[in-house]
This record gives C-alpha cells, sequence and structure tokens, in this order.
C-alpha cells in the first residue's frame, strides 16, 4: 500500500533498530482518512471470505477496526487487557507479552460475542513477535469459531512473528512489510 | 437520540443504580452502524464549530471519535493512559480517578499534536462524575488550545459531572442523558 509507505518515510520515527513510531497517525493521533483506506484495503482483501466480526485488542487496534468494519458492515470486538466492573461475566482468555511494555498481560473477550458460527477476521496495527496475534488467535481458537485471516497495518519482516505464524498455514495479509530499519533507514520488502 | 435510547432499552444491562453496561455496542462489542449515526450526530451539532482536531481518552472513547472524525474530516488524538517507549517524548499530563476500575490513573497527550491553534472536540461514550472528561478539559487548557466542547453518547443525569461542567459555561452535548436506572428501569431524560 504504497500511500502507507510514503507516510511511514515521511513521519516514522526509528527509536532504535526494532521499534518505529508511528505516533502522527497511527497510534496516538489518528489520520482517519488514512485509516478509511487502510479499511478499504483490508475490505478489498477478505470481502469474499464471508467475515461476520473482527477482532482486536485495545487500544491501537480499534481505529483500523472501525474504519475496516464501516466498510465491510460487520461489527467489532476488542479484546479487553483488564476486567472493570463492566466486563464480569464469562469472558475468553490468553496471555500477550508487550515488548513496548516489557511485561505479561491477560487479554479478555466476552464469551457472549464470539461463537463457532462466528468466522473472525482479526487486525492489529503491528506485527512483529506475534504476541498479541497470537493471543488474539487463541481466543478465536478457544471459542470455537473459524478463522479467516489477520490484517495487518504494519509487519515488521526482520521480527518473526509473520514467518512463525505463516508457517502454522494462517493467512496473514500485511499492508506493508518492512525488511529493516537499521541505521535509522527503513526498507520496504 | 431515539435509535441509541431503544438500543439502550434493548441491550443495556443495569448492575446496580450507578452501573449501566452496555457491552454489546458500544464499550467491547461495537456497532459500527450506530457509531455511525453516532459521528453523523455528532457532525450535525458541531459541525460550524470549526473544530480542527477532536480528543477522546483510550479505548472506549476511541470508537466513537474515529466515526465522528470520519464525517467532521479531522484527525482524532487519544489520550494515554500509560507511557510505553512508544510514547517518551515530552506531553500533556493529567490525573483521572476511575469509578469502574477504582483507582487513579494518569493521562498524557503528546504536545507535539496540540496547538494553541487548536479548536478542540472532547468526545467519551459516558459522563457520570467527569472524572475523564475534566482530565482531557484540564490538558486542553494546558496546551492553549481552544475548547469547542464535549460531545458525550450517554450523560448519567442522576450522577454531577454534567451539572459541574455545564455551570462552567462549558457546552455539553449528550447524545442521551438518563435520569436514573434505580430497580433496573432506566429513565430518560
Amino acid at each position: 500500500m504504497e500511500l502507507l509507505k510514503q507516510r511511514i518515510l515521511e513521519e516514522g520515527t526509528v527509536k532504535n533498530q526494532n521499534v518505529l513510531k508511528v505516533d502522527s497517525f497511527l497510534n496516538h493521533q489518528l489520520d482517519i482518512e488514512l485509516l478509511n483506506n487502510i479499511g478499504l484495503e483490508f475490505k478489498k482483501r477478505f470481502q469474499n471470505d464471508n467475515i461476520t466480526k473482527i477482532l482486536t485488542i485495545e487500544s491501537s487496534g480499534i481505529a483500523i477496526a472501525c474504519m475496516t468494519a464501516f466498510h465491510m458492515k460487520v461489527p467489532v470486538i476488542f479484546a479487553k487487557k483488564s476486567v472493570s466492573l463492566n466486563l464480569d461475566e464469562s469472558c475468553y482468555e490468553s496471555d500477550v507479552y508487550s515488548f513496548t511494555k516489557q511485561k505479561f498481560y491477560k487479554i479478555y473477550v466476552s464469551k457472549k460475542y464470539l461463537s463457532s458460527e462466528d468466522n473472525i477476521l482479526i487486525v492489529d496495527d503491528f506485527l512483529a513477535m506475534g504476541s498479541a496475534a497470537s493471543g488474539l488467535i487463541d481466543i478465536v481458537k478457544k471459542s470455537g469459531a473459524t478463522l479467516s485471516g489477520i490484517g495487518i497495518v504494519i509487519e515488521k519482516g526482520f521480527q518473526d512473528g509473520g514467518r512463525v505464524l505463516r508457517s502454522k498455514g494462517l493467512r496473514i495479509e500485511s499492508l506493508v512489510i518492512i525488511d529493516s530499519i537499521e541505521n535509522g533507514n527503513i526498507v520496504f520488502r
């Protein structure tokens, strides 16, 4: 997706050889016109897969999921990172390691909103080691729903997540794949 | 907003006299068609206010902000509840008390994305005691931006937030106001 590559080159900042910040349009400030184009692109790639729901994880996945769901005309479910007084019913749970926050956390999805009749598209902002995606995949499995595929905005191709998930036969659609960000230079696949 | 009242009556669950759960369409599963109508309604109410950015707070505000921003053609900024490796620059901070999680937390907005030239619309899912809204208002003030108004999906009119904020001269547009949820009955204003 050329538009996205261009924005990453123009506004992305490289913190070190593993961390790319895209806070100006994807992770803190949100460029809704770009997100709309991202949603249209995911729709194009998954429109023949009879998706019934889009699953993501709070917080950075929500905007992407919303704009994709708007075009695909299905609901979104976002996995929660904590159980509050507002989420006390029976939940599917999984464990996720956050490399940016350097700790494990649990994610939760209420059993009410996923069933064996669902055909799920997972979307997220980044795919690096695949920890968040694996947690969401685990929750889809536990629910008995079918996982149609995973839509990723930015895949870090130099980390192992994409390779490992594809080797399990999963369909991963990444809008851009970055092969390296060494010495501050972003190299796309 | 009749459509929203209807959904609250059909699907909202009353946990006690203060807690209304709307997890099936607003806080965990997201009904994007409804959110689209919410976005259109906020646009209608604020379209003559020269809004430059929509400010909200992760996570439940993001979907509302996105669908509003989509129609108003402005960017969203969502305040973060923690500082990760991806948000290490200079931030505006404020303190918010969460009644659902029963603890104080800090919220952060990077100084890069709010300036004295901005004309801000704050949006959020609920207005109860006004703690989250006050934190966001505090951040807008610290940035020197102008606050045009606050768009709320569900105001709990029996709690003090709306009254206190309006008494300060702030413009609050709530799509529905609930006057009481005693004995499991939801009474709209």
